[in-house]
Formats: structure tokens, C-alpha cells, sequence
């Protein structure tokens, strides 16, 4: 069971996350959070959220799974204003999402939830950690896109570099460690990645938000960042492409 | 014989009214007022206008018929800034319209209004009334749109309601009688419409006017309001569809 | 060689006028100035312009010629915010240039300018000369495109007309003598230009512009203004339509 009522910013914010990834997705419902693990249908990224309670305006559950499309989600969070209050009710025995914002009221089916298990999050250590607005990673894939589909992330003890080489052009951008909010980095290290995936993930995280890339060399890369004043926490995990040259 | 002088918005008002039935209408010049009666091409939706001379800056006019082509009236509109005063003379001799905004002169051929014949307006009694912004008419409309392509209206002694359905999901805006501006309404009474013609009418409709929709059940609706501060009034007529189930 | 830093919408300025009539464009590069001529592949207009050294917040040159593709400019202006300082490094040993702005380095090559020769600017005498507010050109070119694929450019000694006529209509733009900045014309001359042409020149014309046309019959128009606080001076010329009736 589910009830709760909640800004639709936040709830935005929670779908544009997910969203990048999956088209449906299975919240977990527990009575102090909602938690959701998710991965691409190409296995290539992943996404580990947890929202607190108390990031809800209202909050009272039971567990339970909720099986969500994603688009219907969208198509009613355009329905409101920035500051509205959205009310999510659970009508379990139609299987419905119930849904009001202002005057009008939406009901959905909830997605079946059986085959949806939750994926494991690999647990790899990686040997350096950048701490950078989410502002400069806009501008780095902004400045790759017309130059490559991929982009590398170099972390140094001396700063943090997004790098893209075309055929006849590169393009890279460099911020020293006076221009990163932290930097841990005790030896060089670079993996590459797809760029509409990474520029995907990025575009999702709220303008302004410190974001925490954990790199390492042909490794992963996570990027943690929190949302709604810090209680929702959200953990990307985007696999490398490995270099042939 | 039509030489009029007109602020851009009424004339704006005034064709985005009739363009969403016709490409091409039939104004209907008098001395003291113009007036349009036309019909879309698929017979499902009616306009019945009447624009008094006092709605223009200058008026002068003998009793004549104008056949226009509302796509080249937009493109002219398009060169005029809100507030900017528009001349139309009508060049009997040519059987062309010539249209001064500033300095630029637009001369178009007029349409042959031959089999261009005034519609019959229906006379039916509609029982229920409901007088409402129709900013909430415009989100009401919103919301269904993702779900049918069909609306119900229904009016009851206790409100109105825009209702939509689709196969999993159905959305409903219900506006109880403090939200109206007015409702008379004895007993329940609903209607369903084709979702794209009522919402291209509504749009046509300046934001924030207050539209009285009148509701049978299974009849017309038909929705009227004034634009160009009461000196124009306008009758919208849209037939329903009948409901399968 | 060439190692210039210079305001983006400086340098946006020029690449906007140059690239309305080519993809790629060989700049002349000399000790005090960047001088360039080039016609658009259908051999219908030419763009001659003259960037002084004071145009550039710092220039320091030997004489040199720079292929450059134009789009990838674009890319490079686009991730500049108004007012930023761009640096422009030619690497001659990997005939590359290299721009920094902000935190991004973008590393192009440079384009052969083998077989990219001069065009010779055709000395033509043109009897009258209109000086007019390029947003005046802009208002005339909207009003036209809707008519016709074509655009007169009539100057009298009573003032200037822009003029279209299509198959059922026709408009045109007159500005009286007293509209426009300076006129000397003797007797009335008319020329016909390809619309798109004149449109996608004056497009690229920074708003508020003063340009000076000079016309002829069934001659080029030329089009003379200056960018950048008058540091650097553009003529476009546009080869005139032989009209048939």
C-alpha cells in the first residue's frame, strides 16, 4: 500500500532519473523509503536510487512493489505546476495508480512486476574520486558531441579532464584541481565511454548538483549526486569502452 | 464595399476563430457589422460570428459579401505588432482585398463565394448550462489528450466534468459549482466529442475568457463567449459521438 | 602564423556573414588584418570583407592563408557564452588551429586551401545609394516570402520599395525618402533578386545595422555595412534576376 503526497519537482526529479534508462520501472515500497534499482536493456548503465520519506510531503506505506510506466508518469507531471502538491494513491484492488494534481485525476494501470528482479550492484573499488558541478560536465559533453561519440575521463593528482578525438578533430575540457569542489587522485587514471549514455545521465541530474565521479582505468564510471535536499541518493554506474588502439 | 480600420489583435482573434473550421470563409459585410456562418469540411463542428462595426477603430461598409483566404489573412497578421492598426479596403474593381500594416501594402485576390451558402444554425434546446474559464477548459483538454481521442462532458447539479478513457488509464478534471462562473444544471446530462476538434476550438479561444457551454446528453455542445470587449460574439457548435458501449 | 584572442560575438559576426554563402572559406591572414573574398558555389553573390587587427582583442600575425570549415566554427562559438574571449593558436606544424574558450580546448584542421582562389571583385558603377536600418530589409523580406520566390529593389528619388508579386497577390515595403538614413538617386532604377539569396545575406546582418545599398537596372545590388564598432567592413554583392515579362 501506498499513499503519499509529494512536490512535483521532486517527483520529477525522481522520474527524469530512471527515465533516462528505462521505459517501465519496479519501485520498491517500504515504509520509510522507496528504493529502485534498474539497469538498460543494453546492460551498459545502471541507476540505484533510494528516496527517504521525509522527502515526501506525505508518506505512509506498506511493502509493496509498484510496477510504473515511466511516459504516463511524464504525461501527468505536465500537468502541474512547479510548487504543486501531487497526491500518489495506490488502488490495490484495480491495480491502479491514482493520481491527483489540482483538480484533475489521473488513474493508471501499474506495470506487472513479475521478471522485473532487482539487478546487483556490482561492488568494484575505484582508485579516484571527483567531486564537479554538474554544470561543467553539461559543458564537456556539449563541447564532445560534435566531435566524437565517446568520451574519455582522465582523473590526475593534478585535475580532472574530459577528453573526445575525432577523425580530423579533438576537443577536450580541463579543470585543475582548484576548479573541482574535491579531488582524490593519487595516480593517473582514464577510461572511455559511450557519450550519449554518459551525456544521457548528466542531461537527467538537476542543473547546479554536486556530482561524484569514482574512476578508475578501463573501469566504470558512478557518478553519485542527492536530490530534494539531500534525501533522495541516487548511485549511476556506466561501463567503459574499451580502446583498441 | 468593405474600408475598415482594425488593432492587428481583433483581426488575430477573429480569424484564428474561424481558421480552425475553414481555410477559406465568407464574411458577410453590412453597414453596421460583419458576420460569418460556416461549417467544417467534415460537418462535425459549426462557427456562428457576429464582429459589430464599433469592434473596429473605423468602419465604413456596404452591404457585400468577402470570400478570404484565412492562411494569407495570417501571413499578413504575422508582419503587425500587437497594437498596430491594420487598413483593409476592398478593390471592387480588381476583386482584391489590399491590407496596410505600416508601411507595407498587401494586395490578395478575393475567393469566389459562389456555393460558399450561409449554413443553417440549428435550433436545439440544451438543457444544462455551465459558465467557466476557459484556461480550465485548455487543461482539462491537456490532461486527456495523452489518454483518448475522445472527452466526455457532464453537467450535474453539482458541477462539470471533462472525462477521458482510455484502454488502461482515464483521466477526469471535475470542477465543482464554486470553481464556475455560473451552472444551471436540473439533472445529470453528458456527452462525448471528438477530442481534436473541441480542443482546436478551445485553443482558437483568447486566454482567460469566460466560455458558457451549453449540454444535452448525447446532443451538441455548444460553447459561446465574446471576444474585442463584448463587440464580437461567438457561437461554437460541435456534434457528439455517439457512445458504443 | 597566427595567435589572435577575440570577443565570440566578434568572431560569431564573421562567421555568420561568410558562411550564408560557403561551407569552408580561406581567410587571407596579413601582419595588421584578415582579409576575405569568397562566392557561393551557384556563382550568384560574393562577400568581401575586411577584419582590422584592432578588431581583435589581441592579434599578432605573419602573412599566411587559413582554410577553415565554417560549421565547425559554429560548434566551437556555440559552447562560448557572450562576451568570453576566444583564443585563436594556428599549429602550423600540424596545420591545425586551436581555440580555447573557458576551460575547452577544440584542436580542428585546417581545410586545403589549394585551388581556393581569390574571386575578383567585379568593378561595377550603381547610380543610386540607399542607406537603411537592416531591420527595415528584414521587415521586407517577411513580408515578401509568403508571395514569391523573388524580391524588387526599386529606389526613386522619392524613397526606397521592396516589392514581390506571386500569381494572386503581391505586397511590398515603401519607405518615403524621410524613413531612410541617406538616399542619392538621380532617376528611378529597379533590379530583381532571387529572394532566398537576399534573405539568407540580410539574415546574417547584425540587428540595427546600417547598410548602405547600392542598385542599379537589371544590375547586383551591393550591400555595404561594417561589424564589430566599424573595425570591420563587409560588401556583399548579389547578382540580379533578368525579369522575363
Amino acid at each position: 500500500m501506498l499513499h503519499a503526497k509529494v512536490k512535483s519537482e521532486t517527483l520529477k526529479g525522481i522520474v527524469d532519473i530512471v527515465s533516462t534508462l528505462v521505459d517501465e520501472a519496479k519501485f520498491n515500497v517500504a515504509v520509510d523509503k522507496l528504493t529502485l534499482k534498474a539497469v538498460d536493456p543494453a546492460h551498459v548503465a545502471m541507476v540505484n536510487m533510494t528516496v527517504q520519506k521525509d522527502a515526501f510531503d506525505e508518506y505512509s506505506a506498506d511493502e509493496t512493489e509498484l510496477g510504473v510506466d515511466l511516459d504516463k508518469m511524464k504525461e501527468v507531471l505536465r500537468l502541474s505546476r512547479a510548487g504543486e502538491v501531487m497526491e500518489l494513491q495506490q488502488d490495490e484492488e484495480r491495480n491502479r495508480l491514482v493520481i491527483n494534481v489540482g483538480n484533475i485525476t489521473r488513474r493508471m494501470n501499474l506495470v506487472d512486476t513479475t521478471g522485473m528482479s532487482d539487478p546487483k550492484v556490482p561492488n568494484i573499488n575505484l582508485p579516484a574520486k571527483v567531486a564537479v558541478n554538474s554544470d561543467e560536465l553539461q559543458k564537456g559533453i556539449k563541447a564532445a558531441e560534435s566531435v566524437s561519440d565517446h568520451i574519455a575521463l582522465t582523473a590526475s593528482p593534478d585535475g580532472f579532464e574530459m577528453f573526445s578525438e575525432g577523425e580530423t578533430d579533438s576537443v577536450s575540457l580541463k579543470l585543475p584541481k582548484d576548479l573541482l569542489i574535491s579531488l582524490e587522485c593519487k595516480e593517473k587514471v582514464r577510461s572511455l565511454f559511450p557519450l550519449d549514455y554518459f551525456s544521457n545521465m548528466v542531461r537527467a541530474i538537476p542543473a547546479g548538483t554536486v556530482v561524484t565521479l569514482s574512476i578508475g582505468s578501463d573501469y566504470p564510471v558512478k557518478l553519485e549526486f542527492t536530490m530534494a535536499d539531500g534525501k533522495a541518493t541516487v548511485d549511476y554506474l556506466l561501463a567503459p569502452r574499451i580502446e583498441s588502439d
